[in-house]
C-alpha cells in the first residue's frame, strides 16, 4: 500500500494485477508529417513502431523518449520490436486516418472545451525556461508561459492538433505544491 | 535515429531535448472514490501523490503501476516524493473538481464520439483472457471482448467515466500486426 497517500476508494491491487503496465495513450492526429516533426525534433521523442492498416486506411505511430543507446538496442526483428513496444511504460500513440490532413473541416477536440474529458499530456524537462525559448524559436503556440499566473516555472503549449502539453520541471513543481 | 521505422516528418531530436520525459497524461474524473477503486484494485495502480488545491477546489491524483518494493521505497518526504512523481515515465493523472460527483448533469467526453480527439489509454497485461474474466467478475463494461471482431486477444473496456481502456498482451499484439 501507499503509506503517505490516503484517499477514499483507494485499495490494494488484486494479486492478479501483477505485471499490468500502463503502456500507452492514444491521440488522433490530422497530419503525421507535422506531428512527427513536432514530437521528434521539438519534444525529443523517437518513433519506435509505425503500424499500417491498409485495408482500414489508418496508421499508428508509437513514440517514446529514448536515448541514442536505447534506440540502437531496439530489436530489429519486427515481431520482437512490436512486442518490445507493448511492454514499455509509457508510449504515446498517434492515430492517423489516411487523408485527414486534406480534410479542411477536420479539427480534433482537445478535451478542454465543453464537452470536457481528456486534459493534457505532460513532459518533464531539465529546464522549463530553456525549453520555452526553444518552443518560441519554433513558433509554437503557448497557452501559458512559465511566468504567467501564480504557478511560476510551469508552461503549457499546444501540439499541431491543438492538444495541450504541460512543460514542467520535477523539482520546481515539487516547490509549487504541498 | 530509429533505423527500421521511416515516416515523413520524422527528425532527429534536437540535442537540447536530452532529459525530456513523457511524464503523464491527465483525465478529468467525476467521482474519485469510484475511479480510485477501479484504477487501484482492478487495474493494479498505486496512488503515488495526491495534491489538493483547496482555494481552487480541485485535487490531482497521480497513479502508476508500481511493485510493492517500489511503493515501499517511495520518498517519505513530501517535496522529494512530488519530485519523484514528476520524473517518472509515465503516470496517469486524474483531476477531480470537488463536488462533481454530485453533479447529475456532468458526463465527461470520452473523445470517441464527435468531436473526436483523445482515444484511449492502454494496459499491457500478462494474459488478456484472464484479465477479462476479472473485469467480468467486477461487472466492468466492455466495448470489445477479446474474441470479438478480427483482432483476437485484444479487448477494450470502459473506466468509471466511460474512458476507453485497451487491454493487450505484448506478444499477442505483435502476432496481430506486421
Amino acid at each position: 500500500m501507499v503509506h503517505s497517500e490516503k484517499a477514499d476508494g483507494l485499495q490494494k491491487p488484486d494479486k492478479e494485477t501483477e505485471g499490468y503496465i500502463f503502456n500507452h495513450m492514444m491521440l488522433r492526429i490530422k497530419d503525421p508529417k507535422k506531428s512527427l516533426e513536432f514530437y521528434s525534433k521539438v519534444m525529443g521523442m523517437r518513433l519506435v513502431r509505425k503500424i499500417d492498416f491498409p485495408s482500414m486506411k489508418f496508421s499508428l505511430y508509437f513514440l517514446g523518449n529514448l536515448t541514442d543507446e536505447e534506440v540502437n538496442n531496439l530489436p530489429k526483428d519486427t515481431h520482437e520490436r512490436t512486442a518490445w513496444t507493448f511492454k514499455q511504460k509509457t508510449m504515446l500513440e498517434l492515430t492517423h486516418n489516411w487523408g485527414s490532413e486534406n480534410d479542411k473541416n477536420l479539427k480534433h477536440h482537445d478535451g478542454n472545451s465543453e464537452p470536457k474529458g481528456f486534459g493534457h499530456i505532460a513532459f518533464s524537462v531539465p529546464d522549463v525556461y530553456a525549453a520555452c525559448k526553444r518552443f518560441e524559436k519554433y513558433g509554437i503556440e503557448f497557452i501559458k508561459k512559465p511566468d504567467d499566473g501564480s504557478m511560476k516555472g510551469l508552461a503549457f503549449i499546444k501540439d499541431p492538433d491543438g492538444y495541450w502539453i504541460e512543460i514542467l520541471n520535477a523539482e520546481a513543481t515539487a516547490g509549487l505544491t504541498k
